[in-house]
Parts: C-alpha cells; sequence; structure tokens
C-alpha cells in the first residue's frame, strides 16, 4: 500500500516550470552574471525588488527580499524583539513562525482564529490587558487552518493597529492561489504605515518575472490545484460527512477539527497502520489547544490519492473512536 | 580620480566562471529540476553533500551545507551556546563572526595572532582561567591578518582542544587558494573528533563539481591572484618599507600595523580625500586593540590599482603622521 503523506505543505513536483527556469537562468547569468555571483546588497538584487515594487505599487526602498519568509521573520525579530516582549499570532498558525518567536524569547499569545478570520472581541480583550510588537497574521487561506480573513475583520485589524499603536505582519504566501471566489483587500492596502507585507518567493529568478512568466504559471497552478481542494472538500463529504471542516476558496490548507473524545494523537497512531500520514495537530497553537485539530495540505496530492487518504482518514477516525470508548 | 577600495574582503569580478556555472545549472535543473524547487532536507542537497564527502574523505552524515559559512556558525550558536557561554577567536578575527557570536549572548575573548598562528602561551593561559565551548580560528591566510598557523602550533591547538576538552571551529575559505609554499594539515586532520572544519562554496552548483570544474577553477583563480599577492607585497616595499606587514603565500589579505603614534581612524580620514578607501580596524579585534590595524583585501583589484592605491596609502600615512605631530 503506498503511503500517503498529508503532513507537509509542499507544493506539488509536477508545478515546477523547469524549462522556463533554465532559459531564465541561462539569461540572467549572461546578462547579470557578475552581480549574481558576487556579494550583493542586503536589501536584494537592485532589478528584482524595482521589478517587486512596480508589481505592487510601493516605492522601491520599501521592498527587501530574502532567502525564503521565515529568514525575513529572523530578520524582523533581531530588529524589533527583546526577550520577554509581546507578539500575538493566530490560534492556531504556522508552527515554524511560532518556534523562531518563541527563539527570540517572545511571550507568543494566541488569538483564537475563526473561519473568517481572528476573534476581534478576544483581540480587544488582549490587546487591554498588554499591547504586542506586532500581530502576525496569515490573512489569506491560513497555514494550518484553510481560514481566509473577512474584509470586515481586516479593516477591524486596521482600525486596532492604529487605536493601539502595533504593527501588522501579514503573511500572505498563498494569496496568488485563489481558486474561485472574490479576493479581499491585504491589511497592507489597508494600514500601509502599520504593515509589513511578506510573500512567498524564493524560486523565482528575475529574468522570469521579467518575462511575464509569473502570471500564466499562477493560472497553471490553479488549474493544477483546484481540482484537489474540491477532491478534498468532495472527500470528507462522502467519507467525513459529520466533521467540522474550513472550505477554503485557495491555497494549500483545509483544516479539521475531530469529533469530541478523539484525538489527533490516537487518530495518527490509527493513521500509521494505513499508510497514512497526518502532521501533530499541537505545534500549530501557540498557548495550548490543537488535540483534535488535523491540517490537510492537499496540494502535493493527486485527486485519487486524495480521495484514498481521507477514506483512510475516516476509517482512522472511527478505529480512535472505537478504541476510545471500549 | 578613480576611487580604490581596500575594504570588503570579496572575489575579483573578472574570476567568476559564468559560462560554465550557465552549462551547469541548466543540466542540474534538467536532471534534478524536482529536488532543487522542492523543498529539501535540512542538511542539503544530498548528491552534492556525497560529492563533498568523498572529497573530504569523510562519511555523508558528517557533512551539512548552508546558504554561507555565517549561517553554519548560527546554526553552531543556536546548537551549542546560551547567553554568556565563553568562545575564544583570534585576535583579530573575522568581524563579522565576532558580531554573530555577541548577538548570540557570547562572551568572546580573543587569543592574539601572531605571524605564525595564536600565541599558545596566551591561549594557555586563558584556558586555565576557563574553558570555551569552542576557539573559533582561521588558520589558513588568516581573515583580517592573512596569517597561517604553523604546523607546530596546529599540533599544539589539536593537543589542548583534547586535553581541555573544547571544541575547535575551523574557517578555512581561504585555504585552496594557496599561490606558493606547501600547505599545513587541517585542524580537522589533527584531531577529526574536536573538530568542526568549514569552508565557503556557496556559488557553485553540484553539477559544476561533478563535471570536475573546481580544480582548473582554483588554477585560475590561483593564476589571477597570485600577482595581485605580489603587487602588494612589492607595492608595501616600494611605498612603505619600514611598515609592519604580514607576507602571506595565500588567500584574500594581508594586514599592516601603522608606525607607533598614527591611528587607522585618522589614515582612513586622509585617505577618503585621496580617493582610497580602508576598512575600520577596530572591528576585527573582540576585546579591544586594532587602533594601528588596516585589513588590504588584494584579489578584486589589479596589479596597477593595487600599487597606486598603496602610493595613496603611504601619502594618507605621512599626512596622517605630519597632523599627529604637528
Amino acid at each position: 500500500m503506498e503511503t500517503i503523506n498529508f503532513t507537509r505543505g509542499v507544493p506539488a513536483n509536477e508545478s515546477f516550470p523547469t524549462t522556463d527556469l533554465i532559459d531564465a537562468a541561462s539569461a540572467v547569468f549572461k546578462t547579470h552574471g557578475t552581480a549574481m555571483l558576487q556579494y550583493g546588497p542586503s536589501r536584494g538584487f537592485e532589478p528584482l525588488r524595482q521589478w517587486l515594487a512596480e508589481w505592487q505599487g510601493v516605492p522601491v526602498d520599501r521592498v527587501m527580499t530574502s532567502n525564503g519568509s521565515l529568514q525575513l521573520i529572523e530578520f524582523l525579530c533581531l530588529q524589533m524583539l527583546k526577550p520577554g516582549d509581546l507578539v500575538f499570532t493566530e490560534s492556531p498558525s504556522y508552527d515554524r513562525t511560532i518556534n523562531l518567536l518563541r527563539r527570540h524569547g517572545a511571550k507568543v499569545v494566541g488569538i483564537p482564529l475563526e473561519a473568517d478570520g481572528p476573534n476581534i472581541e478576544a483581540l480587544e480583550r488582549a490587546l487591554q490587558k498588554a499591547v504586542p510588537k506586532f500581530f502576525y497574521v496569515i490573512p489569506d487561506f491560513q497555514n494550518p487552518a484553510g481560514a481566509t480573513c473577512s474584509g470586515e475583520k481586516r479593516r477591524q485589524l486596521a482600525a486596532l493597529a492604529d487605536r493601539y499603536n502595533f504593527l501588522l505582519v501579514e503573511d500572505a504566501p498563498y494569496r496568488l492561489l485563489r481558486y474561485r471566489g472574490k479576493e479581499e483587500p491585504t491589511l497592507y492596502s489597508l494600514a500601509p504605515q502599520r504593515t509589513l507585507h511578506m510573500s512567498s518567493f524564493t524560486k523565482i529568478t528575475y529574468e522570469w518575472c521579467r518575462r511575464g512568466l509569473l502570471p500564466p504559471q499562477i493560472e497553471k497552478l490553479k488549474a493544477l490545484y483546484a481540482p484537489r481542494l474540491d477532491a478534498t472538500l468532495s472527500g470528507l463529504d462522502k467519507y467525513m460527512p459529520d466533521a467540522t471542516a474550513t472550505r477554503p476558496d485557495g491555497g494549500f490548507f483545509i483544516s479539521l477539527t475531530l469529533p469530541e473524545g478523539v484525538s489527533t494523537t490516537a487518530v495518527r497512531q490509527q493513521a500509521s497502520t494505513r499508510a497514512l500520514n497526518l502532521a501533530d495537530g499541537l505545534a500549530f497553537f501557540p498557548d495550548g489547544g490543537g488535540e483534535r485539530f488535523v491540517r490537510l495540505p492537499f496540494c502535493a496530492l493527486s485527486p485519487t490519492e486524495i480521495d484514498e487518504g481521507l477514506k483512510r482518514l475516516a476509517e482512522s477516525v472511527g478505529a480512535a473512536r472505537t478504541a476510545h470508548v471500549s
């Protein structure tokens, strides 16, 4: 039995535009070889920064590139945090960010995440107690939950950041991967002086962007991933009709809350005997919870694999429930 | 007047094997495209690690790659240090490493560096007071001094690491760039269980290594850089015959100690009015000193520029001395 991994949020191998990247890499080495190979400026390769600034409609001195989004967060922590400083994240949130914040000695407080974004009342109560250095938010197709923040809540976040004087760190790597529905404004557009907007772009060369290859690649990704989202949603309907799941319109993730009395730990154990790997849910919650949380990254699996994986997941939940009851 | 930069230790633009790298990048994208573009294992791309292990004659599980030598040091600090922990470096040493160690809360103690390596008596006195977590050493063509550690001192370092139970972190990015003379054994070869050997390799793809293009590139670099070393040495003889300078057989750096009563700060000021940029000397010394220290990175300048730069340096020293006396 082939093992199915609903574990890490990785892109599909078949999504990589390898031939175009070979062409772009060759061309950029030819025209900018020295700049690519020599030590460069800390903020990144200037022509790429200019391209990004134009694309995002911001001045170039507001753009910085890094070796990945976690490196940007690392730089932000080095710049802004001293041990004991307060940071808010959604709860659940991206586990690597939570780890990184803790490594810098931050006190990380989780604001409960709902299907339409952070619980604003909980945020206000937390702000009345203490104001964080920043609030780390993934507004679009959140990792791990799959939730997207509503326009109304985005405006409330912008207003609260202004009133209480804290920064919004908007991590938006999945924003372009909307498979249907209308996009909401970025936090950056609503509160430009209060927001650091981050997007992930690691694997893309300047030349590839300059050639206009990003928009068709996004379209290709949508065509590849939308059926996988649908397969996941209909698989959940078919095999786990009473499950509580997010129903995102894009991104990489759907999340699931298991029925009461069934733990992710028990289900993972059952799943492992059925050639199904699941990630632990606990790491996504900065201050407890997540015992019944399951993240389903659907993009790197084919619709057939997804269907089979969800069938095995339902069997594992059933077996864990029986074990619990008996 | 064209400005001459004796500041950062960068390679020569004309040293980059751009055409070979284009070929190698295209080929490796074709054969390993998915592995290159997908998330990979934390220790690095497996075929590159295997190539490095074979080259260095070590098991593959002892090899790890990173985005640059400072990232390896960062990982080492994260793994080994808590605030207040003691680390030794040579004095002077690479300023970025000193900064990084301090950022992790290390107490950095400098062991005086001589023309043939660290002062062993000073090291023993320091060890009798307190044993560090590790001693960061650049044994070959040291940055910033240009000094190379003798075979005798390497054996003493290995023996002391064993006796006092500390780690040697051997940073050897310049080792292959020996323009003449015989190479000394690595600390790793003398104390394999006590040494982390690091080398810099950032800009080289696996495919490029696999094709055997490293040895001819090293030969090309030697042919390009050896005349620049010679130009620096003979320029110093010509314009500053009484200067105290290291006389390395390889690497990127020669260092200079200015005559008593003349400070690097004053010389830098004079130099800047003569279109000559020099780096500050102070940052290279973990615990004071360096007021008369000048680092001369000679690899990115042509012999003509080096000669002109040293002429301006001698004039700047003369002017600073006059200003001091008057």
